[in-house]
């Protein structure tokens, strides 16, 4: 029921996920039953899903730990629910994001040794790769400590998701060398440097983060974010210039389709309000990948061998 | 003799100022003599520009402080004392940029109650009209006090440098709202809200830099950095996808020249190191206009009245 065509896009998104070859073993719809059945059947797809009834709606507006708590009938509160006891591998939503945040910290959990869940953002690289930056905005201010563990959440991600073998970690700041920086980047440059989990690769300025200098960059969510809204906004820039150009279509939203919450326990998956049906399902495809890869296993273990 | 080009590129610049129409009524040319007297020459400019003999070089990775106290010779140094005694009345310089800051701030010195002085740089909007960014990286961290007096520099430079009559000052942040942000912006946002020297057009996000949502935006100088290698980076990224586009041209370095040092009592501007012949033209062009609309004596009466 989350986005603001929720839940045609959503319905519409499924339909194309379902007619493609996939290894979901259940697809689980969760919403009001009176609109969304009858969509499910017009886009002939009503046998491939589980519905599960939410007659309840989180908006845009609320106030998400109020409304969580009091909504345990919406679709935001059963998809936790379902994803907290096992029924659901991966929770996706286009709907009240603090809401899906809140549910994702306080449902699913951080995992153990993991000071602050984080999310990360795809970064289009003008050599066809594509990267990672994280914080994409969840903690806008940050210590040294945290950034340190999003580098790691961050490689493995890369790893698992982006098919990147031994993925470069930058640190986001303003010179190249270790000494430059704000407190915080200056204080952070050694713990990267000495973190064995991860392949540093040095300080990346404004000008690196479409390049190759490195494939995962840490930064503060209130950076990350200004960044990843400027690089949307890319998209919109080319198409006001009325340019047809296959880069800068890689910056449009709906490539990456959602956002993953990484450094809780669950695959849990937040899209745009205006997520489309290509958005949902490249939600869904990822979704997939994070089951399939055990990505959140994997990032267990790894915090559990600090 | 700053920059990686010089002093070639600066004198063709030169000549490319002194063969259009302008006002400057002497141009000092401070440099080594064997080396920049037969380039005037050759460029048959000699008789237009006063030739300052400096026989010291900073080079670009000495120590600022110390170089600028030992090598009182360099062209650096005599170009801080003509201007501070008032033989000419601003300063362009493409060389060691440590040293042309600490030259600004301890031989110019700050205007008085200004805590910061600081840089902006150009922002090209989509609509054609320019913007300017403050802190571009000289003051990495910030408080919320450094960015409401970069707010009064910001527009005090947009009305006279940019000819903006009113112009609208966003505050960088993660979100549209009153209460959204970092510590830092959730407490510059009321402070800039009760500033009757600006016209505060609220919260800015990285979607909108390139909007006309605001004229001027303020930030710590990290956030500033990374945004302005950012968008220097795009002109490279349209090159490279061989996209002939004016929009993205204007995000060439060379077309703001260089970067005004705002809040010091004199016109200082510091160039590029790879500055090439437009950029010294367009930083000559900056200062006489700086010079001419007298923006930073507005920046003295502005702060002498506070």
């Amino acid at each position: 029921m989350g986005g603001d065509f929720a839940p045609l896009e959503a319905v519409k998104g499924l339909q194309l996920f379902i007619n493609q070859p996939h290894k979901a073993e259940g697809i689980f719809c969760i919403g009001d039953e009176a609109v969304v059945k009858p969509l499910l059947e017009s886009f002939n797809i009503l046998n491939d899903v589980h519905l599960v009834h939410a007659p309840e709606v989180i908006g845009y507006h609320e106030h998400p730990t109020k409304a969580l708590k009091e909504k345990q009938r919406s679709s935001i509160a059963i998809g936790f629910h379902l994803l907290a006891t096992g029924k659901i591998d991966a929770f996706i939503s286009a709907g009240n994001t603090g809401a899906m945040l809140v549910g994702a910290m306080f449902t699913i959990k951080a995992i153990e040794g993991i000071i602050r869940p984080t999310i990360g953002t795809i970064i289009p690289k003008t050599d066809g790769s594509t990267g990672l930056i994280l914080d994409a905005g969840l903690n806008a201010d940050c210590k040294p400590e945290h950034l340190n563990q999003f580098a790691i959440l961050g490689s493995l991600y890369a790893q698992n998701i982006l098919g990147i073998a031994s993925p470069k970690v930058g640190l986001i700041n303003v010179g190249e060398e270790e000494g430059k920086g704000n407190i915080l980047t200056q204080a952070t440059y050694p713990l990267l440097k000495e973190n064995k989990q991860i392949n540093f690769a040095g300080n990346v300025e404004g000008r690196d983060l479409f390049t190759d200098k490195a494939d995962v960059v840490v930064c503060d969510g209130f950076t990350g974010n200004i960044i990843l809204k400027l690089a949307e906004s890319l998209y919109d820039v080319a198409v006001l210039r009325n340019l047809q150009d296959e880069y800068f279509n890689r910056f449009h939203y709906q490539i990456y389709g959602g956002t993953p919450v990484l450094g809780v326990a669950k695959p849990v998956i937040i899209g745009h309000g205006i997520s489309s049906d290509i958005a949902f399902l490249n939600m869904v495809l990822l979704a997939e990948k994070m089951i399939e890869t055990d990505v959140c296993g994997k990032m267990k273990a790894s915090f559990a061998s600090l």
